[in-house]
């Protein structure tokens, strides 16, 4: 393990955070509510840590995948104790464990929060709290391959792309990792201007379109109204729509369209799947839910919504799906688990490990009618490498192992299944409220300590896809 | 296709069926309860349409994996529709398809009944109905190759014997195939019988102890009283718990003792897993449920019961568990996904699916910090073939596919969450009963059509291990 290396690259992250922190500050001082004196010495402290850790470049740049994912992990978990400080020193949220729930639920994107009262909060923490939706949706390591001039020797840049990006296999796209993370972060960037523009057209102020814009472009969901979306415009509720499901799609796909590759970005067989699970899933819940609403139109705007925004991973929500039919309530469970494209800032399985599960099953299903036949996955057009079918597999194990004991745990406070089951199916896959109990018009904060460490856990398994994560508790990992 | 073949498969189990209702019919007798003259159509019936199949035996014997499993799936549709044929001369069930429902549930030996009051059944009715657990456990295909001379050409006896054999792979006991049938009929008829003594020695009558052994050999779970077995004295709810998961153990331990292979037997990886988790179940759950018995041994003897219950398929209940605290509850649910080990009479994924799943997950963990290490997953002592770990994962695939489907469906009748999700868990998986609405004290009858046709597919999918049945679904299966 070459700790040098690793403790070098979390100085810089810390030194990125206290850069980013200047935001809230920047708003604090515009409302002047005060919370300047709570966010400064968190920055001034961040400055120095990162300094420390940075003023030497390490002479060994050996760096392999172990390094990498052991960098992400850590990297994820300083990068929340250092984002909950705030919170915690002004009172806002009184316990640090909370305070570190609220963090990690924001960075992870999960959108799962343990306050009663959101509007309570200062607009300085409020901003805070949805800007770490964006940081951490496209990843705060890939920005700093994206910003940082840090090439000299060792492959780790693209070991620290793979940990930290979502999906079974990451689309190379151009031959050096650091354009990658640059296109990746302009397309974010774009993105997310463009909503924000058309946002504050429809009349929404400023404060607002970006706490909105940040909540979907992260896929994370932190609303600033106890109501989340409810009490906006029809016209801004489906411009969010559209730009959750947007930031769901593969990444890949803008920049093909950017290349002026429409054609092969159209023929995406992931972003294809995921516009039709959308789409079945609107009209099956618009069919179902249509007498609850004036017209149909009505109802088709909020199934809609509500299905981009679980199918995404986001959280947000305009009505409370918990009075829904069963059936509808349903096939947003089954959202949750599917999730988004790899490559996207969603959360989730991913439709391509799906795509690929469901691969694996034809064609077992196939031969075993034709014993003979030899039949190669594809998928994208391309034959799916035996590596990644290995690792989508083990990927689902410890999916299901991982669910499994999480429910049991979070069952020992006794609430009812459906809010145990959707409580970590929520924050595993990184979407923000469930139902019963962790609904979309409540919240976390009735939990035991012992379940919000769980679904901590889950919330940092979910962003991270599990297993650098599990690498943290393998002893063979800090052997020598 | 050999239809041919099929047919004449088919036609010897036909006339098996028919001589096996001699069972229930010579119980009518005894008890006079009339139900000779539905009984007695059905078996010349049965005797006639096999004699006309098995007539002529076909000449092109040619038989592959493709024949195997659709004859199995074939022949578990017919022996379903002539089973539930007494059920609804008599009236004693009405509707057809809820027959269909209560024999289905029979012959997959999950237990899930529609019967509101199950004591209201004439005794040969109800010794059909228990008998149907016997027949379905170790299954009827094995039993026609364990005793009929059916050995001249093609090797159909192995691909039957795979089609309906629970687990990723059959244990070869002995070369032949025929004599690996009968060593397995021969075990399971030795413990029926064994049960059957020691239920008569603590004071259970005849006919009671005929029903609950069929019912825990099969691992079925119908019960001869309303309240299941929560009447029945603690001495024979203890033997039931001990044969429970006997039965529930894969019998090539058994096979292993016989042939005095003792050492080996114990060695068994996949019967250790079994019986730990049993054990930290039974644990966990009587520290959980302590306080709401009058004695430590009272809730030990009740938490082993169930436990034993659940993760053997069986179905069985002492109490209410619908009452307990929700963490032993979702232990059960867990349990009920488990299920019991390959090669036993249990359902579920089976504990050797799991301990491949966590193998593949820990090598690919160990993998990512050792990327050039090659390391060989092994089970039992043996590589595991790289064809059966695809079919495990085939099988996690559509296990995941059809369970999301079958609760989307299910949901439709707008019942919570924890009955749509467990009523899909305790067939699929071959139990019995669920949560809430579908719970031990509590039955499928308040299910529309749709969903008991649901959950007929989804107990015969789970019985057969899924693909035999998906397969009469495929197109290309049909073709020439």
């Amino acid at each position: 393990m070459n700790y040098r290396m690793v403790v070098y690259l979390m100085g810089w992250v810390l030194n990125i955070e206290a850069f980013l922190m200047l935001l809230p500050c920047a708003v604090s001082l515009l409302y002047r509510d005060g919370c300047l004196r709570y966010f400064l010495p968190v920055i001034a402290a961040g400055w120095l840590a990162g300094w420390l850790c940075v003023r030497r470049k390490p002479k060994n740049t050996v760096f392999y995948a172990r390094e990498g994912m052991i960098c992400v992990a850590l990297v994820w978990i300083c990068l929340s104790l250092t984002g909950a400080l705030p919170f915690w020193l002004s009172g806002e949220i009184p316990a640090f464990y909370d305070a570190m729930f609220e963090v990690i639920s924001g960075f992870t994107t999960t959108g799962a929060s343990i306050l009663t009262d959101v509007e309570a909060l200062s607009p300085s923490m409020l901003m805070w709290r949805s800007f770490t939706h964006w940081i951490g949706g496209m990843g705060i390591l890939v920005f700093m391959l994206a910003i940082l001039p840090l090439t000299a020797g060792g492959g780790y840049s693209m070991y620290l792309m793979k940990a930290e990006s979502p999906g079974p296999s990451v689309g190379k796209m151009t031959p050096k990792i650091r354009n990658t993370a640059k296109i990746l972060y302009t397309i974010y960037l774009a993105m997310t201007l463009l909503q924000i523009v058309l946002l504050l057209l429809g009349g929404m102020p400023l404060f607002d379109s970006l706490c909105v814009t940040f909540g979907s472009a992260g896929t994370g969901g932190f609303g600033i109204k106890n109501d989340s979306m409810a009490s906006y415009t029809v016209y801004q509720q489906a411009v969010t729509t559209t730009f959750m499901i947007l930031f769901g799609v593969n990444f890949n796909v803008y920049y093909l369209f950017l290349i002026r590759r429409f054609k092969d970005g159209l023929r995406c067989e992931e972003m294809r799947a995921y516009l039709a699970v959308i789409l079945a899933a609107v009209l099956c819940i618009t069919w179902n839910i249509r007498g609850m609403f004036p017209s149909l139109f009505s109802a088709f705007h909020h199934a809609a919504f509500q299905v981009a925004s679980i199918i995404t991973t986001t959280g947000y929500s305009t009505v409370d799906f918990e009075q829904w039919p069963q059936f509808s309530k349903t096939i947003l469970i089954v959202l949750m688990l599917i999730g988004a494209c790899a490559g996207s800032t969603g959360g989730g399985m991913k439709i391509s490990r799906l795509i690929i599960g469901v691969k694996e099953m034809a064609r077992e299903l196939y031969s075993s009618i034709h014993p003979r036949s030899v039949r190669v996955l594809r998928f994208e057009g391309k034959a799916i490498e035996h590596q990644v079918i290995r690792s989508v597999n083990a990927f689902f194990a410890a999916y299901f192992v991982i669910f499994a004991v999480s429910v049991l745990l979070v069952s020992l406070d006794n609430f009812d299944f459906t809010t145990n089951f959707t409580a970590v199916a929520a924050t595993f896959n990184n979407i923000g409220p469930g139902l019963s109990q962790v609904g979309p018009m409540s919240n976390f904060s009735q939990l035991s300590v012992l379940s919000k460490c769980v679904l901590m856990f889950d919330m940092l398994a979910g962003r991270l896809e599990i297993f650098p994560l599990l690498i943290l508790f393998l002893p063979s990992t800090w052997k020598k």
